[in-house]
């Protein structure tokens, strides 16, 4: 695909500085860009590429362009205006309809004329594949599974019996949508298994990593909002729901039952307790563990950032005999007061 | 399925109260269930639902019997009850025996006839599939592994060459048995592999979560005992060896021949070394990192709660100083106890 | 296959204790290994199993070597000679060239004629897979992608489009490679996704384990050097770069534009930041973050180690409140000195 940088300029409300007429092909990094590429400038430290870069054209902001002798597409916002330029040079690969020789499709389930099941794929009994979906080699749609318009599993996704997907939605290989749930019942010594009965229902427009996996709720639904993006290997429980626009990084953890709110971000390898509430606009940062429920909009953190080990050593081991430190502290100050005011007396 | 009351009760060790010939289709929770439904009180601070339920039946302790003015199933531990009810009502779906067409089975593979494999399930040579096993969707059972009795894979399992699996499994999507161990020998800069030739030996009733990952042993074999229970994306190394109705959740790591005990159970994303012992009915919390042996059973812990980030910023940057300030609280606790000896003399 | 102790000696610079015509067909451990087996010693800690082992032959260090009344390998690092010996021993197993036939293989792929291609498995158009690579059950090779020579996908293996594999490596079940990385701006309460078109290189002799997932790059590729060795269930985000022979534990994060240097290593679950740069010869233990660059070769940690649970939570409780103590501490220093100084006037 090929478009000027005046027809960039209108499509998403810019300002050209420089030649309008140039053809613009694809995105790429200020470092690696051609001629025919647009790159962007997404930090301010990088400004001093901006003499270097052999773009064609470059995305910036009002304030950065007069640095920028070449031609340029001024924007408020120019990381977003990028991922539009990219979305509209690099779209996903078309695909012809139907399905390959090797997959297998129930007769009882509904494919789209217009969607496409790959080799290798199976389509389970009254499964329903909408309209314009795409679905790569080696991915299995459960029985009674629904696949809305436009999404696309890119292979080796899974969708279990009778889960509910949306419209637009990006599903990465490995991803297991609607797994069991990890419900037992102690039975003396050993743990009986409770049947997992509900689904995962997928909003639209979610984003699922690769080797990620949903477990479907236990007797009610596990639910993903609308424009929820899940990162790779994330683990979210039975009966969990995710608000709509939240972010989430690898190696979440999200135990049953807990309630994510909107627009929230949760950073790499955050744990959350099962049960809890998240409100809405919440951060958690990388590692921290989140026990309890939180109420209030906001940045919450357990990080512990490393240290060279030989020094960490020592403050964690005086860490397992804080609570003594305290004591002896608290001690200490009872004992001073007291000197204190007998040499008042 | 459709029970009577007083057919669970038999059944199930309980006590009918209200009427007995209701007759009971379904499992579901307080909230959703309908007069088809039994659903069960898990929790006394629930208890108010039990007015407004429109469950048929409801499964509750003796304690809990005079709230419920409804049909309720009366018995020792409601949750377990529930479980066994939810099995009965919701078995896994039935199969007729046999391959599907693309299945790909080898010659030499012993597969009982009233087993099921799936469309594109690999089934390598010498493999043995026993009774009533189900291999779901695009499965491997490596050369020589074999699959005991009813056990069920649902779809994208791998079960590696050799790996010998026992009755009443049941493995979800992603779940890889028998990947090499992390195994390396130093060859001054560089990393000569170790081959892994030992087995992954998984024990009866196991169930082994999505994208759940366990090595096969160096040598000698990797073991998972009788009742264990593994959450999603769980890794467990080479030499391992975990107890019977051991329970462990998402993202735990357990480092090379390690051994867990019986009856342990393990939190989300701990993290266990190598060639640490646990002593059964050992527990750990969330996020922990056990680096030594633990012999005594008990609850352990390194968990850190997230709190607010200004906050916890403030206060982790102090830990980086803990020694520090052991050190300078143990100066002044010296200097008083000077300061008071020559004040008494 | 089959060597004698002598034969052994000649190939890796050892020396042959006792019978040097004994045969050696296997390799195990001192614990099971019987009179056709080699084992070998690996920690002074079980020398004296070097008593009491059935092993026709044990590999040793000369320092050892007087412990071993039978035939004994002598040589200078045991545990890389038995690396060695297992390697010859128990070579990958063999298979013929082809592909089978429920492989689908498109027309404009080229795949070598000493090159296998297993059942159910995909090779996208323009896709390279060269000489003697072993492609197993089930695995997706993406258009454009290209497999260097010798190099193994045990199955269930996924390469992205585009990704560049090198020559001897080895990939375990469910890796994939060339996923999109996380990469969003924002819109308004909205992600927007940023294409994600750079690739995954991957470099000569690396092993990358079950489940883990390697991102494609942003514009620009995820590079990972030769010699790089990948647990299981790990997470590498778009653009990381990581230097050689680099080996990496299960569940490690390392998130976007992160550099990793040569010959690190990285404890299980230990997360790295976005644009990190990490040194050479940099190792970080279990469970530690690292939100900053190390510029220096070293040992690095925030690892927490696990005690009684009770106890624990008496030091956590205190760490929430460390900088109040920090600041009481002062306080008393301050106190205690005007004390002194006042005593003094």
């Amino acid at each position: 695909m090929a478009v000027t940088l005046a027809e960039l300029a209108r499509r998403f409300q810019g300002r050209v500085q420089g030649n309008p007429d140039l053809v613009i092909k694809r995105v790429a990094s200020l470092d690696s860009a051609g001629p025919d590429d647009i790159a962007f400038l997404g930090d301010r430290k990088y400004i001093a590429k901006l003499a270097t870069t052999a773009a064609g054209a470059v995305i910036l902001a009002e304030a950065e362009a007069a640095h920028r002798t070449g031609p340029a597409l001024i924007v408020e916002n120019p990381h977003l205006c990028f991922a539009r330029v990219a979305q509209l040079l690099h779209p996903s690969p078309a695909f012809k309809p139907g399905a390959h020789a090797s997959a297998v499709i129930s007769p009882s389930a509904h494919v789209a004329a217009s969607a496409w099941v790959g080799p290798h794929s199976v389509v389970e009994a009254g499964a329903e594949i909408m309209d314009d979906v795409y679905i790569g080699p080696g991915c299995l749609v459960g029985s009674g599974a629904s696949i809305g318009t436009r999404s696309r599993l890119v292979g080796h996704v899974v969708i279990g019996d009778r889960c509910v997907v949306g419209e637009d939605c990006l599903f990465h290989p490995g991803a297991i949508i609607g797994s069991d749930g990890f419900g037992f019942a102690r039975d003396r010594e050993r743990w009986q298994k409770v049947p997992q009965l509900g689904r995962v229902i997928v909003g639209n427009d979610v984003e699922v990593g690769a080797n990620t996996t949903i477990d479907r709720g236990a007797l009610d639904d596990t639910v993903i909002g609308n424009g929820v993006k899940l990162d790779n290997l994330i683990q979210i429980a039975h009966n969990v729901r995710i608000g709509d626009n939240t972010a989430i990084a690898a190696f979440v953890g999200i135990a049953g039952s807990a309630r994510i709110g909107q627009r929230c971000t949760l950073g790499g390898q955050v744990g959350i307790n099962g049960h809890v509430e998240i409100a809405d606009d919440v951060h958690v940062t990388a590692q921290s563990l989140v026990t309890g429920s939180i109420r209030q909009a906001g940045v919450y953190s357990s990080s512990v950032k490393a240290e060279p080990a030989d020094k960490w050593r020592r403050n964690a081991a005086r860490l397992h005999h804080l609570d003594e430190m305290a004591r002896r502290l608290a001690r200490l100050e009872e004992k001073l007061q007291q000197h204190s005011e007998e040499s008042e007396n």
